[in-house]
């Protein structure tokens, strides 16, 4: 790192933990315009290695519902016509995918209309492995959110704060959505911690899981506020256990079809 | 421009033109390992301004076949369940989409088995729209490359090369696609553009038409030829008519199910 980076990231972690309580108490939840975020990502620092936080998707992919999220019909065969494609039929919230505000909220932004600033941003690794070994509907509260920036400094204005789990690990096994009683069980947010994350103006959320909410929530109630305050949310990461804490950027590849409440999407980061 | 990069580029374009032609005979439309590219973009020159170069995708997109691209069926609806979201139908080169080397070879890769770092790449733009405005069916030719090669120095190997035609601007009239007659009509690459551009080790292709190759191809060449070199292709880009020639940093938010040869991703561009 260097110095004039050293410099400033002392100062940062001075001022981090009086601005972040000060924050979180005066914004609450109020909506955020990301369109305005003021904080880019510290591309000056990049290597330039890339890691793909996405997972193949295909028809065996767990999903919330169980049903398979894509299926695979012949459109044009190579024999016949010297190409092939497919037609596919999508659930939209399957596979590593995007929540935009539109899929809680009638009058939400849909995935189309995110802003494009707001798809590039620097990427905060919350690690709740450790939790998450103990209890599998392990949550991310304030006290994990106060460690992180005791450690790694004040998180940036339109930062991307994902969970790392340890969950990505199980995506092919049964474990990755139910426990052995066959109900839902994975880590994901609590409330107060993403009330928190909104008054510091965090831009979303992300999880290695099935849903932003933990497997036991009988409310979704991170989804009932996180989205309708104008955030989006990513479900199903990958690859977040070979990120650092922070100093990444994220690009969010989200899909573009005029009202789409989310969809499968490209994630990637850059060191 | 810092000093460092103002001797950095003299020396580029003191390079540029005799690389450019002995490393485009020698290498001729030989396979690429897009996964050992050495270049990186030159992201510590970023101003952090982000374009957005991917339409929305909805029923009314043109496509090639003249068929929607995309269907909506409501899969959950809000009223009944407090979230919603769709059942979509998609044909893979449909929108702002990719084209994987599956797409023309049973043996290519397909999309979710590009290389992560082929995704994030510098852009250059190659302006073709005088010479589209005399003919619909132009073509970025050899002379078109060189000529972007001596006003901007060497293409960087692992670039996306991208034509702007201006068709972009038309693509909610019958003219995206179609001319008078009725006939395809819109610009594209010629083979031996393609060829040269193999020979250089870029990475991809970009239009921001229907297709890679233009309207009146009989043959499609350029699919034939590039995709099935391990290289991928962008079609329907918007925007480009925002971007420098040279020095952004494009972000390919391509889908990653199995087995795609392609599909709608979402394509942002960094300054």
């Amino acid at each position: 790192m260097c110095h004039a980076c050293v410099m400033e990231d002392v100062k940062r972690s001075m001022m981090s933990r009086r601005s972040l309580f000060a924050g979180a108490a005066a914004a609450g939840t109020a909506a955020l315009a990301l369109g305005a975020l003021s904080a880019r990502p510290a591309l000056a620092q990049s290597t330039g290695k890339v890691v793909d936080l996405t997972h193949v998707f295909d028809e065996k992919f767990p999903t919330f519902d169980g049903k398979p999220g894509i299926a695979y019909e012949e459109a044009v065969n190579i024999d016949q016509a010297g190409y092939q494609l497919w037609k596919l039929t999508i659930f939209e919230h399957s596979g590593t995918h995007i929540d935009a505000p539109l899929h809680f909220s009638k009058d939400g932004k849909s995935v189309a209309e995110l802003a494009p600033e707001s798809l590039i941003c620097p990427l905060c690794v919350i690690d709740l492995t450790a939790k998450a070994r103990d209890d599998a509907n392990a949550m991310v509260e304030p006290a994990d959110i106060e460690a992180w920036v005791s450690a790694n400094g004040e998180i940036p204005k339109g930062a991307c704060v994902a969970m790392n789990s340890g969950w990505a690990a199980k995506v092919a096994s049964p474990e990755f959505r139910n426990d052995a009683a066959g109900n839902f069980a994975f880590p994901g947010f609590s409330t107060a911690a993403t009330d928190m994350l909104a008054g510091m103006e965090v831009g979303a959320i992300g999880v290695d899981t099935l849903s932003l909410d933990p497997g036991n929530s009988t409310d979704l109630a991170v989804h009932h506020s996180w989205l309708p305050s104008g955030r989006f949310g990513i479900e199903g990461l990958a690859n977040l256990d070979q990120m650092p804490a922070k100093g990444a950027t994220l690009f969010v590849g989200a899909p573009k079809h005029a009202r789409g409440t989310g969809g499968p999407a490209r994630i990637l980061a850059m060191m």
